[in-house]
């Protein structure tokens, strides 16, 4: 890391001084509000900012942008603080952007199936004050993430497997450019070819392009009948044929989630569940109540076609919940297997035929190093997770652990998938994406060079010179 | 148009001489080799490019753009020529890229419903070469358009609703910069959080940002069971207002059109159908045969409680792809009301609550301005198209088709839709994507300059000044 790069003291003050007087006390520079906006959800180390600003309106943005621009002082947005990759941290110090008070749920327009909200309302606040619409916003990262962290990492987590990830679901943006301007990307139409598509660009660019201050979200009916089911596999392979038949003739799933047996371990003694330590789908489907019926009908001859032990069915809500509940505290649970320990997360995606072997591979490689961790994928878009419980103290654990996370990476791109399905590069994948991009990163800098020639928006995340 | 910026004969001549001497006969010069690769299949003027080359291979797309990068001539790719905006002309000439010999598929990945095919493969070729396996690529714009054109205009059509857009169902391009450099973009896995989105950049980017040179497509199981439907109603409101229900309540469609009562009137004569002159809705769903029907009763339910004069249901595939074909023509049977004149097809797309007004609006313009033509919609999303025949040789009914078009892009934006749901802005919308992007213009532009700094890839498309 090259900190010639950082900014000067007095440009860093020339920026604190101009925002204070704005922002008055909503302006914060001691160290543990610095540090509580750096990368705090993970093992990785945490980079403070020189100080936390927090705007209550896009003009607000602006302001800190031009700011920022005219001194050349990096800024990082901040929504919930969960993202895995330490897309939060400040290497290079600079104004961490704390989108906390731009929480609010705009407009809904329930006939048009749309929403728009600030980017700092969390996903589960959303979805709470839509409840009496009989409309939801169903992407479900697990962690209750602000709306706007979660397009800028590409979120998209169980049900995406069904209503696609963020890239999906976002008709328009408002974003803050680097120099303070503000762009509207986008339109309330669901589909449109009117150029060149700036939304999903700025989606997944972990706001290196921009800052996003608005968001209008495609919202979903919730089904009449949602299901849920649990079946028990003997191995990996068959828990993964079982899903890849299941995408292949098109069933609609609504969620398959696959758990280890030393997740379902972990799950069982964190969150009460009696489950049998074997290879286990969890699956939901909604619809019609017919359809939805039928559907389960369905994954059960194909489940136990392919060897099941056991199938459980539940339409009881609250069943339903207290399994998904166990499936999104799952990180949680695995960190608790270790106590004292922190966590990291892989993240890679394959093709859905690579998936049982990749996961396979995941696991002797983890048991050859003596590594501690849980495996559990959102299998029907070939998405894996291995949570490793590791000591940061410990010095020669972490080199394993980092080679073991090169290698899922690695492995992950050989099969023709990617190093992180949701998760984003940051600072963990830097190297991974450099390899997975090949001639394209240079496409990808000439776009950010063009967009944030200063470099000033979270500098030193996605690609490895700070640039 | 400022045709200074025309590159010099001898610059042209040298791209000739270049490429004849690789090429041999695969370049033309003759005028009905280069007429044919301008825009044809509109009203719209006809821009021929000086040269037309078929390349066979990658390699020797990016020998052409090399080529054309150092002399700075236009370089105009070119698929099935159905573009509808003037996408393939040539203001500038230069030369035309013919992706016709570039159209195999190169790979099916049945377990991981992928295929890899080449940029000039149309979609009927390719679900032909499909059907054995039980598999299909949905995405139908009723044109049989080449897939490398379908990405470059995003374009979608009547199973939009069910399947998405092209920006949903690529995972990954080849792509051939300005300057002859190869790229690829995605990756084999459905899902990617790896960096800037350059599949979602180039689709829809009409060839002006790089050349498609292979695809990488999601494919899609044919359900066990589809049912086709047709519904009359006694008026508009009442036909969108049972598609804004089933839209609301998530019923899994397949597709659903609306067709005015000119539209039906052009289709009874052109495809020999009998149906009552109202507006009608084509109805589609698929699925396991429990679920399919499930769906076919709750539209029924829904259209009778909306007032439906008629429903009648079919699951015989010769009587559903009679009315599909039909659907597919009805710009060919609009064409058939006034024999001798040329077509142009309006593409507005709004949100669906508006979108019974906007067909209204449109409707009263039409008879306002005595113009001739027929509506008809993909309304499950809110795009619908007025098919306008008008004599190109009647000036002041070209001004009177201008104004129109004008307005319906104008009314689509008031009301936060987009004057292009799939067919793009070409040479015919540059000003409604003005108004459209507003400050996004300039984002765009600044991505142009970076990715094509001398404005060689296909010039005069998008942007107003040939930038």
């Amino acid at each position: 890391m090259d900190l010639s790069l950082k900014p000067a003291a007095t440009a860093v003050d020339a920026v604190r001084g101009t925002l204070a007087e704005h922002f008055g006390d909503r302006l914060q520079s001691g160290t543990s509000f610095c540090e509580q906006h750096a990368n705090t959800a993970t093992g990785r180390g945490t980079q403070a900012p020189d100080m936390v600003v927090w705007p209550e309106t896009t003009q607000e943005v602006s302001l800190i942008a031009r700011t920022c621009w005219e001194q050349g002082v990096p800024l990082i947005p901040f929504g919930a603080g969960s993202s895995l990759e330490g897309q939060l941290n400040a290497p290079l110090g600079g104004v961490s952007v704390d989108m906390s008070r731009m929480d609010s749920l705009r407009e809904v327009l329930a006939e048009d199936l749309i929403a728009v909200v600030g980017p700092g309302l969390t996903r589960k606040r959303l979805n709470e004050e839509l409840r009496h619409t009989g409309l939801q916003f169903p992407i479900d990262p697990g962690a209750d993430a602000s709306i706007g962290g979660m397009c800028a990492t590409r979120a998209s987590g169980t049900n995406a497997v069904r209503y696609g990830t963020m890239a999906e679901n976002v008709l328009a943006l408002e974003v803050v450019m680097a120099d303070g301007t503000i762009i509207r990307t986008g339109t309330r139409a669901v589909k449109s070819a009117a150029g060149y598509d700036l939304t999903r660009l700025m989606i997944g660019s972990e706001a290196t392009l921009g800052i996003i201050t608005e968001i209008t979200l495609r919202l979903r009916g919730i089904p009449e009948e949602t299901i849920g089911g649990v079946a028990g596999f003997p191995d990996l392979q068959s828990a993964c044929a079982a899903v890849i038949i299941m995408v292949q003739i098109g069933l609609d799933i609504g969620r398959v989630e696959l758990l280890d047996p030393v997740q379902i371990r972990a799950c069982n003694a964190y969150s009460g569940l009696t489950l049998p330590e074997v290879p286990t789908l969890f699956f939901e489907c909604g619809g019609t109540d017919a359809s939805a019926r039928d559907t389960a009908r369905i994954f059960t001859e194909i489940a136990e076609e392919e060897g099941a032990l056991s199938i459980e069915w539940t339409a009881a809500r609250e069943a339903r919940n207290k399994l998904w509940q166990a499936r999104h505290d799952s990180y949680w649970a695995a960190l608790a297997l270790r106590p004292g320990c922190k966590g990291l997360v892989s993240d890679a995606c394959v093709p859905i035929s690579k998936l049982a072997e990749s996961i396979a591979e995941a696991r002797a490689d983890l048991d050859a190093r003596g590594l501690t961790g849980t495996i559990l994928g959102h299998v029907g878009d070939g998405n894996f997770h291995v949570v490793l419980m590791t000591d940061p103290e410990d010095m020669d654990e972490a080199a394993q652990v980092a080679d073991f996370l090169k290698g899922i990476s690695r492995r992950a791109q050989a099969v023709g998938g990617t190093c992180t399905g949701e998760h984003g590069i940051g600072q963990g994948k830097i190297t991974s994406l450099a390899d997975e991009a090949g001639a394209s990163l240079a496409v990808m800098r000439a776009v950010k060079a063009a967009l944030d020639p200063r470099n000033i928006l979270n500098p030193g995340k996605l690609f490895g010179d700070l640039a």
